[in-house]
């Protein structure tokens, strides 16, 4: 790793220098390792922190949202609780030229401040996130209906922790060469040809982050910060029904940049009225050069062939697989698979979806288990998760949109249940929507249901001919439409390594054999890719050298000593 | 760096890994150096080599290019070489279902073989290139119309280089972490939860590279190895009148690979028919993932607009383009542009075309020199390396094709000659099409005639309003249509700052006060970048970090420990 940079950087650089030395060291090593703690608790927080943040976050209730940006002509409120709750924050509603015209001004100066310097400024914004996480927390739990450890957790703590691991990886591609170098090449018997060669890192230009409903931070925070560190402005857009996550960030973002003596306009915040369409208005934008989105496959899409002038990251839908061969641990197959369908209603980009079961059932250490058997198993699982209204809320959180409880209608007339959908009364917020996973029965053969994403508490038990049949469903369907993750059950080496070599071969992550306190729709930051751009879920993964590599640009001039 | 694979590689990649080392290095620390001696001498090659290489190639005319490919239908000879030595090679004509059937098969042992095996592969495919390399020189020589030392330069020795460099770069982005990780994380006071996972480097699919006629192995080479050390097969399609050099290339590739137990059509050669649009079948087919294009700015939108379903690595047109302020060296000046401007009758895709001076003329070393003198002075050199034909035909090369011609008979209606260009009768080759370049006065105002590219050699020396005039028109131009190269001549610092901030601006490469042995046009491998990517005349650079790190992805499987 060079570090070579010519520019005396921000002192924000020297402190955090540890931190980032610690998460280059991480992503190589890609062990355990976390910068920001996941547990809400007193003891690691303090006793006045979770309080503090709650206070913090109804102070934006029913305001305007205190953010000074240019442009702004009106103000927005477009978010509904799935908890019940009011919001009514009302956000700058700003002109799209101005904000573009802002993003744009700001970039000389962050350009050539250098990588260090962006570095240093950007981990302090991590580090003024963190500082108000319990703020964050609650505005992700009740924008995206997360119950509030999950909020703290996903929205929080590895939200952050993968906006460093973008961090560093976008230092490392920057820094990968000196940003000066002396050349001597020999010259036959004349003196050698003595050339001083600088390399500027420059930015592609404007940047726009599109959120997504569900993980309105986790999900946009590599790509925002990834852009932001490799020198380019960004355009946060959140999606319409979560702003105020991405609005608290836009807003220490800010507070940080102001601070450290750059333009506050290098990140700023694109509401949008209800059908405004701003999204494809700034994606298209001749200005805009790189486009983080997450969301339906369909807009995916449509920007990858429409905002042909930027580079287009893309996380998009996908069917989710578990093949279940055999187990060893019957029970431990049954709770975790439980309780990934039960996390937050299955509303995870990575829950699983199709369980591929053999019809004439598996081998198991409680002995033969048929498909029924198997089915009804971890539909106790979810069951026994959701007994009880007040625990299951903590795990299943409330539903996030109309279209979720849409497809839970739609979803009783495709098959047999194995385990019914049902309606929860929330016991702290009275208007919460919360719905219990369902799980329907289908044949191998009914892939015209299957083999679409049913996003939410939704999933599928299918009977197949067999582990090898089951293996070619994982095959095709993963091939043609994607999926960010698979799982196979098996006892059977001889399974794992077919499964695995499906899985290469269709280019998605595998977990094996997860019966404990591993699930398959969680990723680790600094040790799992999210996503591997290989197949049509995404067309990146979250994160890797070439998710930030092309961010930036390498301009060189070169000069005789 | 990360070395952690966990296969073990083939000896070939013990043979190599000094090699590779130092590549890596240099890479990193960018000062000079090369792994293949650039000096065609008898004192580094042997006294036998030169003429071996002659005998080698000249065994190839005339005849089947022993060539042993699946799918071929018949066989092609399309070339035509500049310096009208009859070459009637003639190359099996492969249907392109078989040679995208053969390469996907061989896929799966290739990507499995792991990055070490691939590069020592690899590295023994540059080292048995090398070790034929005055076949290859005057293969590239008969075919593109450059000089013999050119060719054995550019088209041998620094080809191998850049072909090393995306080696190398491939080398570190596939091995940036372990490839494999036990991750444990802390669990309360239970176990703490253990996995170990196993990271997959898994190519794209198939990798197609389209040749250009002028530099058919400098300009492949890099995307050709890229591809093919991140494990994927590659197609190689040749310009129609430069086949041999690459048909040389793929030949010992195949040769390498079968001799190390791998399927040589990891490799395959896809030479075309007159008219076929062999390319355009090929690039836009499903099982193509990558193509790497060195041509018009036509075909490479067309290649960008429509092989959506592949990475697109594109080298185009340009306006490569000299801003002159003062000097201090006016006869270093006009002796450095004099060459640039000559070397390849200005063929090359970085030779300078616009020479911005201002109509009141520039302060120099010799006292003031009008606009007149100054480009009277570079056309002089110009004269100078050209007068006696035996000697200028070792700098001009021949003409590729009758294009360039065209060019050369249109540009004498758009403005008035500083020099004019003639033809030359070669000393050793009476059929060679030989013309001197041609440097045409144009005013400032003239855009339409300079703002597009005039491939070969014609450049023209433009009377602009001051300094800033030719600055802004630097701007305006290689904003619009891009460049591969800038340069600058100044003796004022305030100068040469504005100009990198234009050049950092648009996103071109610039050179200041060449007047010594360092030319424009030449950049060297491992220093100096090749096109930048952050402008329209090329999408990517030659070679650099998101050059290589989207050509593959990372698969992961995990399990419990």
């Amino acid at each position: 790793m060079m570090t070579g940079m010519t520019e005396t950087p921000h002192p924000l650089y020297a402190k955090h220098a540890d931190t980032l030395g610690r998460a280059l060291t991480a992503i190589a090593e890609r062990g355990y390792w976390s910068a920001y703690p996941e547990s809400p608790s007193p003891r690691v927080y303090g006793e006045n922190a979770a309080a503090e943040g709650e206070v913090a976050f109804r102070a934006y209730l029913g305001r305007d949202f205190p953010l000074d940006q240019p442009g702004a002509r009106d103000r927005v409120a477009t978010e509904s609780s799935p908890f019940g709750v009011d919001l009514d924050v009302r956000y700058p509603h700003g002109d799209p030229d101005a904000l573009i015209a802002a993003a744009t001004a700001a970039l000389p100066a962050w350009r050539d401040a250098g990588p260090a310097t962006r570095l240093g400024v950007c981990l302090e914004i991590l580090a003024r996130l963190h500082a108000n996480i319990f703020e964050l927390a609650n505005a992700v739990q009740f924008t995206s209906g997360q119950a509030f450890v999950m909020a703290f957790q996903a929205g929080g703590a590895h939200a952050l922790d993968r906006a460093l691991e973008a961090l560093a990886y976008a230092y490392a591609e920057m820094t990968w060469h000196r940003g000066t170098a002396d050349w001597e090449k020999p010259a036959g018997k004349g003196d050698p040809l003595r050339m001083t060669k600088t390399f500027h890192v420059v930015p592609r230009g404007v940047a726009l982050v599109i959120g997504c409903n569900t993980f309105p931070t986790w999900n946009s925070y590599p790509g925002l910060f990834a852009s932001l560190a490799t020198g380019n402005p960004v355009i946060v857009k959140p999606h319409p029904r979560a702003v105020l996550p991405l609005a608290i960030t836009v807003r220490y973002a800010r507070e940080v940049l102001a601070e450290a003596g750059f333009d506050p306009n290098l990140v700023l915040l694109a509401p949008e009225a209800p059908g405004e369409g701003l999204a494809s208005t700034l994606a298209t934008r001749p200005e805009v050069r790189i486009v983080d989105f997450t969301g339906s496959t369909e807009y995916g899409d449509w920007l990858e062939a429409n905002a042909r002038q930027a580079s287009v990251y893309t996380e998009k839908a996908g069917l989710n697989t578990v093949v279940i061969d055999s187990t060893d641990d019957f029970a431990g197959l049954c709770r975790n698979l439980g309780f990934t369908l039960t996390l937050y209603s299955g509303q995870m980009c990575t829950t699983s979806q199709n369980l591929l079961i053999p019809r004439d059932g598996i081998e198991t250490d409680q002995g033969h288990k048929s498909f029924v058997e198997v089915a009804a198993g971890i539909a106790a699982a979810v069951g026994k998760l959701t007994a009880d209204p007040a625990r299951g809320v903590e795990l299943t959180g409330a539903i996030v949109n109309d279209g979720v409880l849409e497809r839970l209608e739609e979803v009783t007339k495709v098959g047999e249940p194995v385990l019914e959908s049902r309606p929860v009364e929330h016991p702290s917020f009275p208007g919460a929507v919360v719905r219990t996973p369902t799980i329907v029965q289908l044949d191998a053969a009914d892939t015209g249901t299957y083999s679409r994403e049913w996003f939410g508490p939704i999933s599928f038990a299918i009977a197949t001919d067999s582990t090898a049949h089951s293996l070619e469903i994982l095959r095709s369907t993963v091939g043609e439409k994607g999926a960010l993750t698979a799982a196979v059950y098996s006892t059977d080496e001889a399974v794992l390594d077919a499964a695995e070599s499906v899985a290469l071969e269709v280019g998605v992550h595998l977990s094996c054999n997860l019966t404990g306190g591993v699930f398959v729709n969680q990723s680790a930051a600094f040790s799992d890719f999210h996503g591997s751009g290989a197949n049509p879920a995404a067309n990146a993964a979250l994160t890797d050298g070439a998710y930030v590599a092309n961010r930036f640009r390498i301009v060189q001039s070169r000069r005789h000593r």
